[in-house]
């Protein structure tokens, strides 16, 4: 069903909606729900710009616009989730708690501190050092323990009914795609006429949000690493299911299994599913640096691998976006 | 009569503009000649990006916005002037010649690559290895020898009366003005109420571009680093004057004295001179990763350091743009 970034035979393209599907079960935000986490966001979140590439610069026969996300407080789009939720919510005395591979710890650790609120942030151990040090230096409780981030969810969760703090989930919530939806409300704004928009996906917020607000107004591109393809491993088994958490991205895109609200966005607005190797995101990164002075990690440069790499591959006639979602790592790691 | 970075005593800022000036002797671009240049380098050229940072992010009173222009083609603005000098004249089969510390040098090697000429470029010794390897990467000739810009400049010079291949200046030619001043033209359209405008200062082609521009739409700020302050010298000496070339961002600000253009643009136009120390740009290189996920040369955060270390200060209700000019170091410089 889904395509792959491996050479040889490469299977048909095949939009992932299925026009029969029933209406989510769970609530998902609506373009006035996503209208109105950008008011609530706004003076916390900046508005990031865009940068259009044309032929010259990337091979392609299309135009590309890339939204330069990472330029984003806290150098990801977790903020604009965070914020919404925890703006949205009546925040207990205990303060907001989190399990992130970083990005989003980092981002509620960071709302947290702005909001003067207390906050505990789970991280599994193997969460790159750059991010475990701007997480403590928000002054943020951190916890440190496990392998991936579903340990970290599960203690975070047991530690959530101890005290009672907000949890702030790093996908599955509904404000929190709201939040992540206002990219594409702002995007709408900055590249009117794109047609295409590739996300990276691990817990699927990013698409699920952007989704959301472009409804069937663009087509999307969900691309994972072959190491934790979440999206893809749910696409193959009808239902959202464990996935592997390896590879170069893990700690921005392994979630263990694609969000319940991500996969209701797929089955009712759609896109094609784009799975790729680790090499070819490390290509993307160093291409990024290389062309274009933009330093990305790993899981921020997924979504331009499918297209650089001829994973996914534009119609004629397309204007394809592309979100760089995150650039928290060592800037030396992009060099040569 | 310039604004020092250092502190304790801090002179009156004093405009440099002379009302009673006579026009320059030598030909200056117009606003008509910096439109003819954005139409004749567009098919080359990126529209760079800008993003809007509030009092949240700097710490300042007023809003500042950044021209990202660290992202254009080949990691500079130095393209725009390149593109338009060679454009607009007719180059001889010996091709193009230039001395540079490297980014103007990449820039022409660049254009020269892309319009299909042959390319020779002289720089100094000390020229980072990255920019080096870039411009080589081009397929250029490259000759490296000296100490600094100077003894290529002289060198290139030398080079060109034996071969006629056409010169392109770094700075001091009406047509890399012009090329410089479309920075203007685009920053005026996306932060059309911009109040103030610092840019770096070596040669002066970039700030000599964008004041054509501008006139006297806008207040410029010209910020030097103390260890290679050609404009200051000059302010204080009354004329083009050798400076000191050394320092963190001599190769790309050490010319070894102002461009005759951007002195008359200075004393047409006017500005407020500032130099500050290496530290103060390096701590503006890192504010940059570390609060914006921008990889900047230490050239290119010259400017952001005035701001941010308080050697210039804002007025009330300033809106002060910010030129980020260049990022054509290794990133891994920009860690920690």
């Amino acid at each position: 069903m889904a395509e792959t970034g491996r050479g040889g035979k490469r299977p048909p393209v095949v939009r992932c909606r299925d026009p029969a599907a029933v209406p989510p079960s769970r609530p998902m935000p609506t373009q006035d729900d996503i209208r109105a986490a950008a008011d609530r966001i706004a003076p916390h979140i900046r508005r990031t710009p865009v940068i259009r590439l044309d032929p010259a610069d990337t091979g392609l026969a299309v135009p590309v616009t890339l939204k330069l996300e990472q330029l984003q407080v806290t150098g990801s789009f977790k903020p604009r989730g965070a914020f919404n939720r925890i703006l949205s919510a009546e925040v207990p005395e205990a303060g907001v708690i989190a399990a992130s591979g970083g990005n989003h710890g980092l981002a509620v650790a960071h709302a947290a501190k702005t909001l003067k609120m207390n906050a505990e942030i789970y991280v599994p151990g193997p969460t790159p050092e750059a991010k475990k040090k701007r997480i403590m230096d928000t002054g943020a409780w951190v916890y440190v323990g496990g392998k991936v981030y579903e340990h970290a969810r599960v203690a975070a969760e047991a530690r959530a009914a101890e005290t009672g703090a907000l949890m702030v989930h790093a996908y599955d919530q509904e404000e929190v795609l709201a939040g992540q939806g206002t990219i594409g409300l702002e995007l709408e704004q900055q590249a009117p006429d794109l047609t295409h928009l590739l996300v990276a996906v691990g817990g699927g917020g990013l698409y699920g949000g952007i989704a959301s607000w472009y409804q069937d107004r663009i087509h999307m591109v969900l691309v994972e690493p072959e190491a934790c393809p979440t999206m893809f491993v749910a696409v193959m088994t009808g239902a959202p299911t464990d996935a592997p958490t390896d590879g170069v991205a893990a700690d921005s895109l392994g979630a263990r299994r694609i969000g319940s609200l991500a996969f209701a966005t797929m089955k009712q607005w759609g896109g094609n599913s784009v799975v790729l190797s680790d090499d070819s995101i490390l290509k993307a990164q160093r291409w990024l640096w290389d062309r274009l002075r933009v330093v990305a990690e790993p899981g921020g440069a997924t979504a331009l691998a499918a297209l650089l790499g001829g994973a996914w591959k534009p119609p004629k006639d397309a204007h394809v976006g592309v979100v760089i979602c995150g650039a928290n790592c060592d800037p030396g790691t992009v060099s040569g």
